[in-house]
């Protein structure tokens, strides 16, 4: 059984209820996510061990997200706290022709104002095998982009196969670095990096192309763009999603390994509950299945579709279907019937 | 004005509010339910008197089933009280490609526990013109097996009609019998029976056929199989469902009645608010239409179709909607406009 | 900066909520709103500075509308306190099939018992360039009818603009007057009237035509039919509602200047949320681009069809769609992505 | 057993929830209840058979009564549909020094503007013993005023018991008539009343006294003051409620008859949370014990000083207490242990 | 560093909301408990390691308790998966008059239906230093007595101290044997006991005495009759509950060790909000504090009557007060101040 | 009329429901509020016009809270945008022996990292009688420390009376600066204090001495020891609360001036529902009553304590109270009664 560690921030998450505006909102739900938390979360969901990393306010709202990564039983124990606050997002979630909205507020978050040396990476990726990030951490701050720099280096000494998920947002990156001054020198020791090719050309400073997903000679260029730069790179995935409304979205994915493009279809996810935490779905339904069916990655990629449309139907950050749920959708049935 | 009696189970149901998953929930919205007293409730909201007979246990949640019974105006002065407890069932609502989800918790239940006389049948159905049934009471035990025969059998002897949803339920008939071992003895008294071919043909001891529903001749000649085991049978009704999603299904119906096939058109239902009871509420429809419009059979699979598709939108297990909403339908108009 | 003056009812919004049907309903969610006060909320939200005028209960329900008025930040220096009771109508909200539907319960209210000269219409009207009634305020009493009419006069005086929504609703009308008795003498000042050419017909005592609203030659007929009998008439706008059912609607507008058709085209709006007040949003919205863009009134009407399709899926009776949001679907974006 | 008839209004019941003041509420709970309707309740709650004459709007929010008053067991075969509206009251729940609030909306209820002959009282009261009202009907409007005499002297003809709850309400009493007008003629046929000293007194056009309830001979001369007036009473009851605050009560009783005394020692009720409608629990209980325990009126007054305390700790309008649980304090178990 | 073992039961609770009865509520509350695993997780607070030991059906309702158990931080690893269902109990929450009701619908749960040599205790208690049971798993039923019998006997043979809470339910004890034919050979291992006296005698089949907990002579006395039927017994603990009503507790301890008497004065616990749990937070506090400072006596039942009465301050089963709380109580602040 | 500007922070607060601790919530309650708006509530309620200077960022969160602060009628023409965030606190109600808790998250609001010259001090304060502060701001940061001082000198050089909550919070004043270090400056142009005597003497750098509230000489002494450090101070009120436990305080107050004491008696205040905010209560019917009836210091102070005690049975950061019901209160009726 392969030995997961993700690193990278858990927030609390304020959601409106009932679709309603901020303006509206008399109540808030509270759950609690970040993008390599919920991968974690996924990892566990499906039998992986996986551990979480990351440094935590030692509060009564720093001590309920602990209980949150204990209970979805993702390992903790290189967890450290400090820090003055837990990072905050609201969302309003969205509905029909209207998206739904993010503001953050996880300025000078305890992993944000982290110090130097809070971690012993050696330590903690003992008998590990992966090491998962995201574009995510060195968006946040400066100390935060070091000490992800130095975790990934540490696990490509250490031997570990190293993922990312490139993560683009554009709230973020405001501390005065461009992604693509910060990027590259991480990504180059990654094996696996789930992204658009848009946003891979972004972070890594090659100009925008639009790339046509259904032309796969033109993938198999863009995609060797990519690997050129980041030499380690065996596996590129790229989630397509077509936003009809907030409501509606068709996803597919698109897999590059070994010049070999793979391609799950198109599928329409409709009603959207949560759109929110869906890519995190789909990275962690990847890694489940690039380290369970490393030799099938047709079936890779579309394990890792089925498991990012079922999270579009399940309220929070994480994922919540279960192994058999996702298997049932690769396999065809999509009707949603009633087990009884 | 026909009396119809009905007898089975009610229960507590325990679902998820707002698209939640059994782990998450922090509350549980009660509502009490079964098959055939959901049949009922539909027959008393159309100004048809019925009666539903059942066990319940005489405690506080007992009281509060009883409550809901009187409150739905359904007659109930032969419930008996014993037994244990109320059959439970949870109940995780799905939406798009996630499936509801129904965890029994109905073994023990004062109905399968039932010790034998606790009803005076001929008593019971003074006065009455019809009897109910469905095939989850004799899935449940052997006790609610037997004493479901006898109550077929008395009301054939005392002359009611008699009708029945096969109602297959694989979660059920735990107690060492199989459908087919049970059900023909039962079935041969029905006058009505809503049903697939499929289900039918399992339960009678027929081999799977997967039949055409366009196919008229072909029906035809499944049904008359049905007939030749069932010789009081005059009409079968079938509810054609496609699911598309758990939130969007489209919903027909067959009915088969002397040698003729009546169809009602597939329609769109979207977005289904509530799944569970749509069969039920098939069933209250089709018997208030045969019982008021017998000489349209074409209108009453039309109203039957109809009064499903209503339910869809209707939270609980019972459908709520009225005689002028579902001639509304009937009529033609699905557009879902304000009344004001 | 224009400065408009709307007048009519406020009421108390009872509505079921989680698609409950009113039997259901063991809370109802409590809003405040009524079409000409929503038409003030959305002009306030777009920058225009907008007052209502009303006549509300000194009582605690009045005074929780009027912190609703001061809220949205819309004028509220000339309602009146008076009366015995506020007026309520009760929303069961409709989903797929099952249509909305409104219970009123405004009889005796506040504004239709109003006395002569409550308000100073020509003290109201200083330093104001717009004045907006509608349909609902004439249907509401012989009092508020008066009134009405004595506003509408003054206004015209005084040289505002004046605009109407039809908004015919066929549960008013209840004191002894038919619309055509009442309504031609007030449409005959306006500026501005919203509705359907059918409506219109019926208002002002013209038979019904049922007419095709893609033929643009039949439309200027027809709409010149209406500006014979209004001679102050400048612009006729009317909202294009194809309902598939309550949860999907597709939307679209017409708007016929000086002998011109201008037309948006038809949008699918679902999942609908709440369909109550769109038609405000619609007219919130045409006010707001007929005042700021009078030169472009393909925009005009493009940009009254966003905010009313933008309207359906937030909660309540007016519009919380910013100008922003509404602009990004004037320029085609109806993706509904997540801001992050 | 005793069958029982009361007549009055039945109202939708608004109330704010979790402390909330009216103008935080974004939710009301919804219940339904009146005084005449809740002495029923508490009557068919203790099995005695109870019937509930009232009027009714043929709307949904009617029905959702109507379903209610069936759902508690009330008998309702002679309720009338008509009318424009069913009554409302919004009730803000004190806590601490800060009191109940009650704002009436029922003017021009379905029972306010009844019109002569809607009842046919001599059929209404074939097989009854027993009539109950209230001081609240004939304050409504002099419709329900008239009609409520009229069913007084029905019943009176008829040899029915009769029995009033003085019921003062200062905020109804508005449409031109004085209590000491319209009362005396009524309580002259009462055989029981409930109410304190002061209120019947001023119903009954004597001067306030403010009785001390300690002083047993005053207390006869004073009763004896009332029953001059009234040559039918045999029975007068008074509630002694001393409010500490709004969460905390002192309840005990006084009981007339035959020129004795009967007293209920005062007991504190602490934590209340609802206070609404105790009184009408006192009148239920009163009901009971003398229709049942005719014989033992020291019981009878504390069985009506204990379903009144427990009412306090029951939310809505009528009493949900069972026999047993009454009678165990009147037993003398105040405890509230945990019965498991 | 101690590690307890507990064996026990754990439920889903279902409890009404906002003070309703059983009959108004519509939905319940969720919560996972039992006086084990209550005491499990009051151990795991306050830092001790410890484990909870039961069975569990393997559906989602059992899943949905894993969950809980681990967030808790209870070690769960010797939890058998089977059975057919999780047990429930129903709560009503009671306050002032009117106490709690539980309705238990624990029949043929897991942990009841248990077969022999499920567990193989010897494993599980290697490394420990403390069982824990309660007298509510004899109570279950003859297999699950039986097994408790057989963890009781092993813990023995291996050196583990031992402690029951004698717990005595009225409503269980179904089976067909009473306590004392059960009880006493399970109590004669026990080194630590809580319970009142005359629930110890009627365990032990000695005749009620009705103790006077003041009389520290009578005491001692009684507690010598109990040490002489359970030689192993070093330890015995009494809560001491006065019930001024269901909102109005009154709680102190006794301790009797080695002949001498230890006792925690009596505080008022006022407002109520949970009077469930707070037993098994009285053994949690005490057990903590008998393995924390069994040097300081006085200090340990002083520290288990605080951690008593604050859990009746906090929703659910266990206990969620942190040692710093309850030592601010034992150290006498219960002033209930701010804390910012 | 006076008119009265207030200055300092308006916070989001997320407060735990249903007497839930901070690890159990799965919602908050979203609130506004903020010790110096508080007290600009309270005045606009009681008809004095108010207005908050405060700094707010310009997200949907402020805009928000800009929507609270309008519909509380209190003035907001200076407020200016800016800044990254909104502060936060958490809040976890207490009830009985555990008191409430507040976690801040506060740090880095637009507030405390105002920048200089944000404000017009002098533009603000024209044509205004009265500013009032707190101790918070202060507390904050270095940055609103300045700022306020500069509003203190600005009001005090154009004459408004000036007016301080000491308002002491443990968990702020992190920025490294003593209350000693900075208060004193401030306080010297007060006119008004509002204060216990030792946070009084803490704040302005003098020994501890933990006065005795009923020894009127002894106030005078320790009261004139801080005139004599606030040469321009007037009036100096303490609030007297004594918490039995966080549902129980008795609350009371001292008023000094011109050499005399006022008190205000002791009053119990039972069943608390929101402790928070009392303070400002307090103070906001203090200033109320000194401007409104500053002839009568007597009523000034029982006004104040009056309004203390009502917000305590109040939701939320601010004082609902009307004036009527604290007049109602000051007059001596604290029985709770309800009106109807």
């Amino acid at each position: 059984m392969s030995k997961v560690v993700t690193f990278g921030e858990i927030m609390l998450r304020l959601s409106t209820e009932s679709n309603q505006r901020f303006s509206q909102a008399k109540t808030f739900s509270a759950n609690y996510g970040g993008g390599e938390f919920n991968v974690a979360v996924s990892l566990a969901n499906y039998g992986i061990e996986a551990e979480f990393v990351t440094r935590i306010p030692d509060n009564e709202i720093g001590h309920a997200a602990l209980q949150e990564i204990r209970k979805m039983n993702v390992g903790m124990s290189n967890i450290q706290l400090g820090g003055d606050r837990l990072g905050i997002y609201f969302l309003e979630t969205g509905v029909g022709n209207r998206g739904s909205n993010v503001v953050y507020d996880r300025s000078n978050s305890a992993i944000a104002t982290i110090e130097e040396n809070t971690f012993d990476w050696a330590k903690i990726f003992e008998k590990k095998d992966w090491f998962h990030w995201s574009g995510i951490t060195p968006a946040l701050s400066e100390k935060a982009a070091k000490e992800c720099l130095k975790a990934i280096k540490t696990a490509h000494q250490l031997g570990l196969k190293i993922s990312c998920d490139l993560n683009y947002r554009s709230k973020l990156w405001k501390y005065g670095k461009e992604p693509f001054e910060v990027m590259p020198q991480m990504l180059k020791y990654c094996n696996v990096i789930l992204g658009d090719i848009d946003t891979a050309f972004f972070m890594l400073g090659i100009d925008k192309v639009n790339p046509d997903y259904e032309n796969d000679e033109q993938l198999k260029k863009y995609y060797s763009n990519i690997t050129d730069l980041c030499p380690n790179l065996e596996t590129i995935a790229t989630t397509l999603r077509y936003s009809i409304n907030a409501s509606h979205q068709k996803i597919g994915g698109v897999l590059f390994n070994n010049n070999k493009i793979y391609e799950a279809p198109i599928t329409d996810v409709t009603n959207v509950v949560d759109r929110v935490g869906t890519g995190d779905a789909f990275m962690g339904g990847l890694l489940y299945s690039l380290i369970k069916t490393s030799d099938n990655l047709q079936r890779s990629i579309e394990f890792a579709v089925a498991a990012c449309s079922l999270k579009h139907t399940i309220v929070g950050d994480y994922n919540l279907a279960t192994l058999a749920e996702i298997e049932k959708i690769v396999n065809g049935d999509n009707s949603g019937k009633v087990s009884r």
